[in-house]
This record gives structure tokens, sequence and C-alpha cells, in this order.
């Protein structure tokens, strides 16, 4: 703890894994994972040995806000000691070789880091530094590799990406907003019954102003209207508008035909 | 086209969405999008009126080699320019107000977009500006928003990060891979007959070393050592590994007894 106070509120959750960044070298890069931990609701950071010392400013300027997470960030000697006090251990590592591990997908290990964390046992999720990766020895203190699939022709992910892309399966894995959904705000989606008000005022007004004079064609000229207006949701307010549109259109046509009269 | 030639073979794929980023402001955040672009299998890039003109070679230099998707951006004065002659736009756009729009998750916008794209339809992904985000005419040109589910209580998110989220997503709307799966490279999981084997020739030692010898209890702790073997795969190559360690120990034990003996 650094005993600093300033940044936002990050409404911490209890049993959130901890994000364990090994030997990071850029403290721009420790303070962008912070943000991007703040963002997917991950809130305890360890370090082991980061190359240029801790804490160091950089990472503060660069979290945007998610200073309590560095605040209380701890560091440690190896990766044995960050690990020690966590039940499971889930290390990210674009393409392990010779070994006989686990290998989730990071959707995947989202889903198991929930179900884990369920049960009250803490999870810890291991990130090497930036260039090298994750070396034989740390993924051997893990019980599962993490690898996400991306494309394998430009596989240089940045750390703080890295990071971003777990932290926001964690979060997902939780979520429950509907995929698709319509925001109608202060109005609300019609019914069929005052779409088709509307239509009949339309056609109304086209048989008057004679769009409709040609008979065999009038129904389906008017299914096809009826089509156009089915396709999407349409909100109370916007059919006002459409009713609104339709009157003063008419009012106009009606009045220049008066015009052209005299 | 700047024509350069330098950068990773990104192995473009056909009718991938087109990033519209608008009026972005730090040439750093154009190259670390190219790059988070390229990720995730998103190839073309469009620039609205970027606040320090075009190019900037401090793009090129935060791209990681995502080069050619710089080469190749477009720039364009208006955000009616640059998806004039796309049939699609989502707008990503954290907290929308007072306007009646489809609004998707980043999976359900991705999802979508894949429908569309084998359609053959081309897609556009719009990107606010790094402190602003889109403004309601910016919006106004879309179809549909994309809220991205994250921590409510900190979406300070980096321009790089929503491109990288968006490129994740789509990426994976098309990838087959499972979540969870055992990597066992040289050697394969073993059947439960191998592991049978093992099982007897373990016991038979630990019934000749006397551990076994208390006859009420050898069933339950014959059974709870299987159920620890039985818990996780075991590849063939680790069976091979446990008949030698039992071997070794038991013939550890045997000499250590005749020197006992002696």
């Amino acid at each position: 703890m650094t005993g600093r106070d300033g940044g936002a509120d990050l409404h911490p959750i209890g049993n959130s894994p901890v994000v364990v960044l090994v030997r990071p070298q850029l403290a721009d890069n420790i303070g962008a994972c912070a943000r991007a931990m703040a963002n997917g609701g991950l809130f305890h950071l360890r370090l082991v040995a980061p190359r240029d010392g801790w804490p160091q400013e950089k990472a503060w300027r660069n979290s945007s806000g998610a200073d309590r997470i560095l605040d209380a960030a701890t560091v440690h000697d190896t990766v044995a000691d960050a690990v020690a006090d966590l039940h499971r251990v889930f290390a990210t590592c674009p393409r392990p070789r010779h070994i006989v591990k686990p290998v989730l997908t990071a959707r995947g290990a989202a889903a198991e880091m929930r179900l884990i964390a369920e049960r009250g046992l803490s999870i810890g999720l291991l990130f090497g530094p930036e260039r090298a990766g994750l070396d034989n020895d740390d993924m051997a203190q893990a019980d599962a590799l993490v690898r996400y699939p991306l494309n394998p022709a430009f596989m240089s992910l940045n750390l703080a990406q890295a990071v971003m892309v777990m932290a926001y399966e964690w979060w997902t894995a939780a979520d429950t907003t509907p995929g698709r959904t319509l925001m109608t705000n202060e109005t609300k989606v019609a019914t069929k019954g005052q779409l088709e008000n509307f239509l009949a005022h339309l056609t109304d007004q086209l048989d008057a102003c004679g769009f409709l004079r040609n008979l065999p064609k009038r129904p389906g000229m008017v299914r096809n209207i009826r089509h156009f207006f089915q396709r999407g949701e349409v909100t109370e307010q916007e059919l006002r508008t459409l009713h609104g549109i339709v009157t003063e259109l008419a009012i106009g046509r009606r009045q220049r035909g008066r015009l052209e009269e005299e």
C-alpha cells in the first residue's frame, strides 16, 4: 500500500481472480493492465520481480484512475511465492510446447473460474513478460493454460490487451445483458394495433391523393408499404411523428391543389 | 497507401468489417488499434478527420508490425463519407441517451456481423474519439449501437482496448476451439485399462511393503488411491513415469531392507 487515495471507486468484488504479472518490464503496461482489470472487475494485482522495481509513478499515470488496484498491488520474488495462498492457477500462454496440460480458451477459462470462485476458492491468472511470455517453469506452476483464439498470422498481443480480453471474459461470464435489445428511452415499442392505425391513415391519404389509383396493382402496393413498416420495431413516438408527416404532406398537397384551381 | 512494405503478413480475410475511427486524437492509439485489429482479423481501417493529420509515423511505430492495415487506411472528412459505400453500420457507444436504437452487446454484434458478412454485405464499425466518444450525429449514421458489458463503476475504456474487444469477439464468433482440451503433444490420454495396469502394479507394491496391512481398512484405502488417480486425465507417458517411480521406490526399499538385515 502506498497510501494514495485518488482514483475512481472501483466497487471491488470479493472473490475475483488475482492477476499475477510475471517479470513485467514497463510500468506503463502495469498501469494499462490495472485499467483493463478495473474494466472487467478484476481487483487484485501481484507483481513478480518487476524489471524496474516498484512502485513506479508511470503506472499510476497510465491507469486512468484505477489507483486502488495499484495501491494494493504486492510484489513477490517468485511465481511460487505469488501463488502460494491460491487454490487454482491459470497461465496465459500463446504457444505452449512439449508439455501435458489442460488448455482452455479465454471463454472456457472464464466459465471455469466462475465455478471455482463460487466454491470460495481463490484463483490466480499468470501473464508473462512483454516479449518472452511465461517460461516453462512458470507454466509448471499452473493447473491449466489459457490460449486465446486469435488470428494465428498475427499473434503479437500487447500485455494490457491480453489482460483486457481475460477481464472482459471474466465480466461477461456473469453478465446477462441480452445480445440485442431496442433502447426506447422515453417511449415504447408500438403494438401491432397502433401500427395498423398508422397504416390505415397512410393508405387513406394515398387513396385520396391518387397514389393508389391503379386498382389492379393496389393490393400489392399496399402490401409492400406494409412490409416496409413492419421490418423494424416502431415506437409510439415514431408513429406519432409518422402520422404528423402524412397529415402535413397531405395538407400541403390539398392547399397546392386549391391554389392551382384558383 | 504510403507504399511501405514492412510488417507482418496478416493473412487478410475478405469481407471483414471496416473499422472507422472517428476524429481520433493520438497517432499512438491509431497504431495500437491497427495491432488489435490484426489480432482479431479486422483488416480495413478508415479515419475520419484525425486530429493531427495523416500519415503519422508514430502510428506505424506503435502497431507492432500491423503496417499493412495502416498502409491501406483511408482518410475521410465526415462519417457520412466514410460509410457511404457500406451496407450496415454499428457504433460503439458507452452510454447513449434519448435515442431509439437497437443496442447490442459486443458478442451479439459479432454474431450479427458474421451473418451480415455471409450475405456479402459490407459492415462498418464506428469508434469515437478518445475522450468524448461518438456524438449524436455520428450515432444517427448507425443502424445499431454496441455497448460492452463491463464494470459500470469503471467505464474508462482505452480506444485500442475497445477495438480489441470487438476484434476478439469478431474472431471468436467464427472460432470452434473447444473451451477446454488436454494438450498432450507427443503422447496421448491413457485408456482406463492402462490406468488399471498401473493401479494393480501400485497396489501389489503397497501390499508387499505392508502399507495396506490393515485388512479391514484396505478396501477403502485402495479406493481412495484409485479416486486420486482417476481425477484428471493421465497420459500414457505419465503412466510409464509412474510405473517407473513405483518400481524404483520399491527397489530402494528392498535394498534398504537387505542392508538392514546384513
